[in-house]
């Protein structure tokens, strides 16, 4: 019986990480403990260790993208929310990240259950001096809370490939779930980091007609071609002018159906309504931080009659098809293959650097080593 | 039998209005002729007049808001929507100014036939030196052709009520359509023009929960409180942060579920942003015309989760459920009361400058007299 | 501060109602106890009584529609679901009856919380022998469990008007919820009970065009009309083929756009089935109870070419919507009047009789008096 | 230049076909003359020869799947929905056999033109003794009215594979695009005929998670099994309680989300009400003719809390769809092998005699033997 677990915590902004040992508190009724195998580093990672979100409290235990096994379940048998009955020694992964109160207005009636104000995130928004201290994936062990939606990864699902896709695919399902996407569509999607890629897998899995992924890193464009897109472009070497031509060119005539914004740059809304058809779909999920104004021209927005939603974050059913989606289609895609850089829990601090320097695709850290 | 019909002619742009009197084709097969009673001027005559619409020919009959009675039917019987034969001596209106060609992309598989490439629209779109030359609404007589959706005006609704609510019914029909409105919500409606002022009709009549216009002019924001809302802002008078904050009250607490934009000012974008709801819905309809670039924020439009759409014209069911919602309605709203000036046919050239100089709330022609 | 609190349970199915006193449990946090105003008598409870619904505990306090007020708030202090704090004293109204789990897949992914297979209804699924014991309306208090939705009535609703409307309202507000209803639509309903008097209710305050509520019981078709419906048919004094002939006439010869089922009986279904138009929608809520099969005929369904919906049960939302309609429109429509029958406590079995014979049409128990 | 044609004609029901020579007349402006290649024996086609279909005038020529070339185009240029010219020898397919009034409630307000009153199909609506007389596809060419809205086949879909999927396609599209259909999703079929094979075709593009086809005949399983679903279910070899079983092993417990109905069978609509999962949708689309009443039990139809859609007929839009879906698949499925048996035009009766005795999968006609 384990009882201590050592974690890689932020002790405030813009320090370095150090490595600490907590006690592994007694489990209560319908709680578990996580096993790590797999602490996935998001960007956003970076932005928390250097302090950029409002309202994080520190010192924080960071890592919200978590695959394992379950070491020990509380005094109370748990369920997954298929209904079974989870064991010891169970992998799990992308346990859900975000608790919602299921008491509030957006939780309830206006069914937006990522505006919840009482939102809580593994890894985000909970301090790590408090009960039950370990609750970020960089570390041994993770205190999974009594309500935690917890999801088995099945057996042909390795956990390179589970922790590859991260948060960006409850992001990306979100995404799709909220535009027209359906089979024999043309598609562009601005932005090939994770999120980006995982709107074309799940393009590609509803059968659109074309895929056009729109980047300025070739080496993005790259891996968005390895996934099976269609069609590539470089913003960085063509004009606007050239993209929307070429674009009609692959659409028959007419532009994209639906254009899925994931790129953080506010430059990329107003070339997103020039990109989609008349009629079209323009989604927006890439706005995560406040980079400021931008110049729109209302009247060709106006006159596109277009549909245009924004997307905030993910909920416990985007998790849960998400990992049906890489269960149903693992063969199909090299998920595994993005995962291009590996890191003790002792070297955390790397791990983060990795990541702000962009020298990884997708860096994880292995707690246990294997 | 009538031969000739007079007819307001703008020779060119920016031009004076000069009396023609042309010779009334005979009939086609399918064809009808109404006579005139009521030729609605609308704002975008005044821009037709001045030459600011691109791709429009001159000479050009102005008038596409008509309602009238049937003077005489063409060889073949023509029937109405719902398969009822119309006769000589029915009164129409709102015949249906949109003729799509229902054999394009955007007719047929888009099914946006606001987009049709093909449209063309009575007293915009047409040469009235081209057959069957009396095709515009500041006329005596205008030609139905072959294919016009025609619709009786029910008996109880007037001349004047029903060319009061013009083209800006169907648009507003549009509109609403295209949001998630429904009984109980709370609606925010940007500009107090015909448009919004018909948004505001139609929220009423679907059981919204609260009402509010906001405008900057005094007169349009009484006829609102006139017509029923529950709620006016002038944004001449206060802040934008009044505004929120007037919103949040009167909502509850969560602003407006729904925000309809009918102002033609590309600052009403980043306002409506602001007024919206999170997870709520911004629908805009009123930029028409281009007057340049806004600057917005993506971030805090992604950070809302919100549902924006753009809408772009009427077709035939906009009209068609225009007309049923005056009907239905003709006692609870005081439709009549818009129209606020009437000029004979000679008088066109003045009621344009009525128009032009909002002196007019619905400036009208009577061809007629009556 | 109150000790006990008397309450009338049923002890075994059929056996007539006893009165018992049990001790008030000191409260959790979160938890609430209200002072019981109005316990309506429902025809569920008649079922329930007869041991009719499979899996129901008993002993059992009767009582899903409760109005009251707070009369204590435990260590902890309470919300509703707009953040606003609750107070001892505060009227509370339709409190929340169905408690659902947030964790199973039909709450969180599915979407559908009504067909929680962990769903606990006060006055239903609870056996008074555990602890609160307090938890069916037909007491003079009742316990509210940390995590109720409590919601509060606006002071304008009083007592009797709110349960007059008691459990058919948010049944109601589902089931209209899941059809296209908007404005200017003709509606059908078969059914003038409760819930298809609170369906009549909703399709006025939408707009409806036209809205024809067909019953057998005449007092039922004369309340419907006081409550604003335009046509009524009697189905008891009419041929299937005389109704769909008026209905065609009161809708312009095509039938009615939306028909809406709240009748509990089978036959309702495949007459539904032919009132509706082509191309229309049909939303069927009254088969809560098995009475045996029904013919139909699919390839009428299929030319139809309809889009029919079943509808289960209610949730938060409809209660919460449900309160917003009533207060929106308390001056519209008689709420109040439907309250026919009052009863002390004592009394309760007499109200269970009255409900079984329908002399009442909405009995309500006063436990405290007034 | 062609003069004349060669024609299978129905002279009556139950009559054999005869062939006689017709004239082509000359081209109106925006008419088309085809030079038939596969000539499409469907079902359909058996019973207009039986003259089991209301309302069909005789004498009549068969064949409303039609492939081949443009023979010659009329004095004005004709385009296809894209907006491109069409030319002499372009290859065709899956001409619009609707064409609909866009004048109608039904095409114009409803927007559901497959119950447009004045729907013409060729080859079973139009009698060949009157202009053009050359309306159905068992015949060497076929006279394409202007309006009929033309598609041209990509250079990489074979007459074979474009005829072998049939009108099956079009309904199929409808179908998929009247349900719920996303990629993840459990589809059940019921019927593995052309139509259930389509919709398990449309199921697989769109990324199902599990396609689940039921019928009693085995080699329409097999076929259903070569073009990639995951299971089938022999209907004449299981209790409906095994099916229900086994579907809920293959879909983790809940039961499929979406049961598609293509088998004209009535007895398929109860059991297709039990194999949905609760909160699940059923689209019924196979119940085309009278085959009488049939048993349901409403009580657990709406327990279920269901979403029942019925699919009457194909537009333009579905055929667009259908045809873009066979091109952007063509690889993917085995199209070309369902074409199991070819006649020439003077075997036409033999072709109907196969189709009757369900000899062949799919049976053409070609009316010039290649």
């Amino acid at each position: 019986m384990v009882k201590t677990s050592r974690a890689a915590v932020v002790p405030k902004p813009n320090a370095d990480l150090i490595i600490e040992e907590y006690e592994i508190p007694e489990l209560e009724p319908g709680a578990a403990l996580m096993k790590v195998a797999r602490g996935g580093v998001c960007g956003t990672d970076v932005w928390l260790w250097q302090g950029k979100l409002a309202g994080v409290p520190y010192p924080l235990i960071l890592g919200h993208e978590v695959v394992g096994t379950i070491e020990s379940i509380g005094p109370r048998p748990i369920k997954d929310l298929d209904g079974n009955e989870l064991k010891v020694g169970d992998r799990i992964g992308f346990h859900d990240v975000t608790q919602t109160c299921f008491s509030c207005y957006y939780c309830l009636i206006a069914k937006t259950p990522t505006k919840c104000p009482n939102r809580k995130v593994y890894g985000i928004t909970m301090d790590s001096t408090k009960f039950p201290r370990l609750i970020g994936g960089y570390s041994e062990y993770l205190y999974l809370s009594p309500g935690t939606h917890i999801m088995k990864l099945p057996d042909h699902v390795s956990f390179d490939g589970a922790s590859a896709v991260g948060c960006a695919m409850p992001t990306a399902v979100h995404t799709v779930l909220r535009s027209p996407m359906r089979w024999g569509l043309n598609v562009a999607i601005q932005g090939s980091g994770p999120v980006g890629l995982m709107i074309a897998v799940l393009s590609i899995v509803n059968g659109a007609s074309t895929v056009t992924v729109l980047d300025k890193a070739r080496n993005r464009l790259d891996i968005a071609r390895k996934f099976g897109v269609t069609h590539t472009l470089n913003i960085g070497e063509t004009t606007l002018e050239e993209r929307k031509e070429t674009l009609r060119e692959i659409t028959g005539g007419h532009g994209p159906d639906i254009v899925y914004e994931a790129t953080g740059s506010p430059q990329a809304i107003p070339e997103g309504i020039e990109l989609v058809r008349d009629g079209g779909s323009y989604t927006i999920c890439g706005q995560y931080t406040d980079h400021g104004l931008v110049e729109i021209n209302p009247h060709l927005m106006n006159k596109k009659h277009l549909d245009i939603k924004t997307v905030w974050g993910s909920e416990t059913m985007h998790v849960y098809t998400g990992i049906k989606t890489i269960a149903d289609n693992f063969e199909r895609f090299p998920f595994e293959s993005l995962v291009t850089h590996r890191f003790s829990l002792d070297d955390a601090q790397k791990a983060l650097e990795a990541q702000e320097k962009q020298v990884s695709l997708k860096a994880v850290i292995q707690p246990h080593g294997d």
